[in-house]
């Protein structure tokens, strides 16, 4: 604590994100990245851009994107947002859409950034358990509220709310926003953009960083009214007109445009998912039903913490979460068919 | 306005940006980019960067950037910040480091994000006159105050502070932060990073999108005391865990390892604007003393407003504000040579 700080940087509890390991060797199962490389077409539109052009500024408002994503999801320029990946998109959502005055409602077991971002924008919020399989209760959320977030399919415990629970829950809070955070959505679920036109109050986040394998290129997106729209903008132009620099507007442009190599990559991680359910279950884990490119898993008679580690002497890291209700749970993305037999070959022995 | 938004922000007065017009035969002396591209090092980086391991996540904390730029200024890797161009790095420096309940100062002619900034985060500000000569005037800032910012050289105006005065500056306000951004320090002032060890209130940003000719790659860094550094750090790790993509560190940190190519380039732009400014002078404006890439210029019996359209309509555009006080000057980009001299072609003519 420094005296120059404003006051309530002292208070605030960041994020710890998985962690990032500079060893290429792991077979690394943490962080919900994509076990094969972007679009080829991505690539290829990145390479075009690398040049002198650099030197130039790129278009504050992205548009090449926005209409990608546009055509994409067959919605106008104006409901959608582009940000410096999903968080930024999520941080402004915070900042601009959320109420004062009454509690932000989000699962008890879901996205660690949420509370984070509440410390960051003095939002009060409430946490609604989930129920004993996980699931999110929809008639708890229908009460007064400041907003409503979720992720879905949720995290880290890969379960999917249909699409029709998803519109009973925007039907019981009429006046608030209510963010559905899909950043998983591609592996097995419906996106609630189809509900937008329908809803003022829907926003839909996604993220590159999981179906489209641009994590390393930071874009995310929001679809939805355009007054939601609006408040993000008025945000983003308040905080950084630029968020999204020349390589990342083409490269993730390109990426929706290339919709066969996205169903092709997405198709593989889902079958990839069932092997490792199978694999897993054989060797006596419970595996929540996943809709996501992870698994959450526990064993009834392994500790959870001790699994990790035994599996990380194997070079093989998942995500452990200490934490109420989950901490005998392990996150553990689905990789290339290798990588997944490298962990189920690992977890035998322990 | 929605009743969806929250309720500040309707009153937000958002920045523009200059204009990035998106065809490419205009001579763009408008927002300050480099004429020359970026180190072919920096390019090279990139290359090697370009390949399937965009689908994992970079590293957040952006180590190589981090150590790339601590070598440069013979600084510790504690002292170094960096953030998805300045605008972020400003943006939580606004947020984390300036105080509430007295007023923030800053020169009444000045980078105009600054009261967005203040708008964005709550804070009150007082901005100061610059004298008749558009200089700032150190004495004017020795009162209590929130926190200082002001551009060294300042923009729009392109007048260097001496360090000496900088250095004064401080003296006169140790127990709040005076933040130096330093966007165009490289054409032709000293930059206070050599006094960061001395004042532990001092915080020193800068861009690479103007003497690093990266505009369209998006990275700021800030240098000061850990403790300052560790404010934006939490605030970083509350707003976006990976705020620089995998393109951006390497090219960024390629950027500053390559000091032969900079100190060039450099070169290269401060020999440019000498041969506008008596360009500028022989046609009779009045040009403020530059250390910056761009002159500050009015003629004593032109319109400004006039003489802006009167260059957009022979394909050059400069930038000019309807600002009190300014509104007489137009803000010129220099350029390589052969846009200089189609920039004074055209003022021939006007």
């Amino acid at each position: 604590m420094s005296k120059f700080w404003s006051p309530f940087v002292k208070d605030l509890v960041p994020y710890v994100p998985g962690e990032q390991p500079k060893l290429s060797k792991l077979v690394k199962l943490n962080t919900n990245e994509n076990p094969y490389g972007p679009s080829p077409k991505a690539i290829a539109a990145m390479q075009a851009e690398l040049s002198d052009n650099l030197r130039l500024y790129p278009d504050p408002n992205s548009d090449r994107l926005k209409q990608a994503v546009a055509d994409y999801y067959g919605v106008q320029t104006s409901q959608v947002f582009v940000g410096n990946g999903s968080d930024e998109v999520l941080a402004h959502a915070f900042h601009g859409l959320f109420q004062h005055g009454k509690p932000l409602l989000f699962p008890d077991v879901t996205y660690s950034f949420y509370p984070v971002y509440c410390g960051l924008y003095g939002i009060d919020y409430e946490a609604l358990p989930l129920d004993d399989d996980f699931q999110i209760r929809v008639e708890d959320y229908a009460r007064p509220n400041a907003g409503i977030i979720f992720p879905n399919p949720n995290a880290p415990t890969g379960c999917l709310l249909p699409l029709d629970a998803v519109e009973r829950l925007l039907q019981g809070s009429p006046d608030s926003v209510v963010l559905v955070d899909e950043a998983y959505i591609d592996f097995g679920g419906q996106t609630a953009i189809s509900l937008v036109d329908k809803y003022p109050n829907l926003l839909v986040t996604q993220t590159l960083s999981k179906s489209r394998s641009l994590a390393g290129l930071r874009v995310g997106i929001a679809v939805g009214h355009p007054d939601l729209i609006e408040a993000l903008e008025r945000i983003k132009n308040s905080f950084n007109s630029y968020p999204l620099d020349r390589m990342a507007i083409v490269g993730a442009a390109a990426a929706f445009e290339d919709r066969d190599y996205f169903e092709k990559t997405c198709k593989q991680v889902i079958d990839s998912r069932e092997v490792v359910v199978a694999g897993l279950q054989a060797l006596g884990f419970e595996v929540l039903p996943s809709a996501a490119n992870f698994v959450f898993a526990r064993h009834p008679g392994k500790d959870a913490a001790t699994l990790a580690a035994g599996l990380r002497e194997q070079g093989v890291i998942v995500r452990h979460f200490k934490q109420q209700r989950i901490a005998q749970f392990l996150r553990i993305t689905i990789g290339t068919p290798e990588q997944n037999q490298a962990l189920l070959d690992a977890l035998q022995g322990l």
